[in-house]
């Protein structure tokens, strides 16, 4: 039976995981995918580094990797080196050859995932990429396969491990933002406080999450889809809302099939290499049938929406001036940008009012002037904060 | 470009359901599968009930079942009637003269499902059936094709929509078996009242959900599979412990990807119809490209541990007389059967005392001889309960 045979691009955390998979896994992957998988040649930065425990052959280790994706004799080229550069050389090299790929590489398909599609379409090969979205999730091939008699209106993800574990470990022991930073071993940026808007989410029966969505929207000029990623609140009964520490979920919408939800480690070496087999059982089946994958949906490339027409609820938190009146002329601006407000609260009292606003669904355009005219009121001392708010009515 | 074509047998919730998104969805379809797809007849059991609504030539009905299936001009058998026989004869029929054939039969797979596989080897089609499982959730094609390089060591499912419905609402609510019975529509069958075990659950930090659970065992000769069904408890921390009302969810552990969830509608026409058309659109693309699915894996076949021999932890609840050395004889009984106890509570006093235990882990068939003998002690009035703890360490 011929095999078949693959160029690994890079040997760190995952990469060591997908050629200790493809050992021990090795008689189950030949039953799946028809033939066995060989490993042809593994591209590394330096061939010094000690990989004794490996159970591969030490000659199969490289330095060249252009030279062996290549190579006449691979057939599937695995990626999980990451970055744009050489990475996007190596696989659009691949590609074109008609070598199918499977990567993991979140930054060059974000940066360029065009350039390896149109790659794959011009090589007539295959571009897999599961472990590139919302870590070990199987989440591309429900979406692309299971779901394609439906319509997909709606995906809202939780997908940032290290944003969720803090926002998680300050909703459930009231840690303070700073305690929940401590904890959290690597999170790449700072922020505002957001104590307070834990508290009041609590307060609604909501949560905070850092979300990614994106949404099917009809319109007059026709269809179009709104991509967007902020944190927000969801209700406390919202499935997202019991996704903890470093898991990610994805949450999807459809016409037909209603509410899915999809949930899973969103990273680390093993669950990552756990996608990337999946992908490489899935292209080594269709070589041996001589088959592509699934062609995207005809409505795979409607417009994006423009940020300031997208809709949604908002939660704005006001420090303001204690005297008669401030409430008449706050409310008086959100009625000028013709923004609804569902409920105003106010916490605290004298110098320490707050005043919590929560609208009804408005453009974010419509919001932003909102939020612009309310600074310039000499009553708002300032704007403490705005969140939107998901997942409800 | 040659259509694939469809026989349909059952036009029902789920059947009409079909034929709509075939219509509404077509071109969409047609991109997908790569050839558009068509209806060659619906097989129902009278023609005389109205369906002007459905977007179908009404020349296509017919009371045929067996001839529409054995007809040449069929690519595909769509099956949503249910029931065993004469299902079972038309899906053979089917899949013997090598056509492929979409299954939402739970009660048919459950029954013959061997028969079935067997016919479509013979005949080299494919038999597909994600409508048969959990609903709308896509849980058989990322569990085939997702995870097929990984090892799934556990499947743990909340799949039934209206017992779960029950569980949800006397845990939130508070209300009592009577009146979430009463709430819940269609419940076919009784229980011993469950509020005291409730009420017990919440005090421990748990819920109680009725649980399927699919576990693979390691043992001194060889590994088995542990399948079983029942009410358990499980941690509120557990992603399936928020999982309410009718939503189904299946929670998955592999050795590579760690703890996975899917999450969505267990019932329903449109969900279950959504679930089929994902599976017409796999077939249609195996027909059109002449290969088959994916197959089983190689551990698909391991023996079924017998249930005496499977270790969970339980929480029981006795009902015992108000006698100095009530403790020490229960505990001897535990004791002589190997059943550790994890912790043991008293609640209420005097008559009404009841003693609740939890045990480490212990096989099934210690347990059951340990209730059986408990039984048999003058003090011991009466076992309230006994329930199994799962999901935690």
């Amino acid at each position: 039976m011929k095999p078949v045979r693959l160029a690994l691009l890079g040997c760190g955390t995952v990469g060591s995981e997908v050629v200790r998979l493809l050992h021990e896994q090795a008689d189950d992957l030949t039953a799946r995918v028809g033939a066995p998988i060989e490993i042809a040649g593994i591209a590394v930065r330096r061939l010094a580094r000690d990989r004794g425990s490996l159970p591969v052959d030490p000659a199969l280790f490289t330095t060249d990797a252009l030279g062996l994706v290549k190579r006449d004799d691979v057939d599937v080229v695995v990626e999980v080196v990451g970055g744009i550069e050489p990475a996007r050389t190596w696989l659009v090299e691949a590609l074109r050859a008609g070598k199918s790929v499977v990567t993991a590489n979140k930054a060059l398909l974000a940066e360029d995932g065009g350039a390896l599609h149109d790659a794959a379409t011009e090589g007539g090969a295959d571009l897999y990429y599961e472990a590139a979205v919302a870590g070990a999730i199987p989440l591309l091939r429900p979406l692309r396969e299971s779901l394609h008699g439906d319509k997909i209106t709606r995906v809202t993800g939780i997908v940032n491990g290290t944003t969720n574990y803090i926002l998680s470990s300050m909703d459930a022991s009231g840690a303070s933002f700073t305690e929940a930073l401590e904890e959290a071993t690597a999170l790449g940026y700072a922020e505002a406080d957001p104590t307070a808007d834990v508290a009041s989410a609590k307060a609604m029966g909501c949560t905070i999450k850092l979300l990614c969505i994106a949404s099917r929207v009809s319109g007059p000029s026709g269809d179009s889809i709104s991509v967007r990623v902020h944190p927000a609140m969801i209700p406390r009964t919202h499935p997202l809302a019991s996704v903890g520490d470093a898991f990610n979920a994805v949450f999807v919408e459809a016409e037909a099939a209603g509410q899915l939800m999809f949930y899973g480690r969103g990273a680390g070496g093993a669950p990552t290499a756990s996608a990337v087999l999946g992908d490489i059982v899935a292209v080594g089946r269709n070589r041996l049938a001589g088959v592509r994958s699934a062609s995207e949906s005809v409505y795979a490339d409607l417009p994006v929406r423009p940020m300031g027409e997208v809709v949604t609820r908002y939660h704005i938190s006001l420090d303001v001036a204690d005297r008669a009146g401030v409430l008449a002329a706050v409310a008086g601006v959100f009625a000028k940008h013709d923004v609804s407000i569902a409920t105003v609260r106010q916490s605290g009292r004298g110098d320490d009012a707050i005043l919590v606003i929560v609208t009804h669904g408005a453009p974010d355009a419509a919001l932003a002037a909102t939020v612009r005219e309310l600074q310039a009121l000499d009553i708002v001392r300032s704007i403490a904060s705005v969140l939107r708010v998901e997942g409800g009515a």
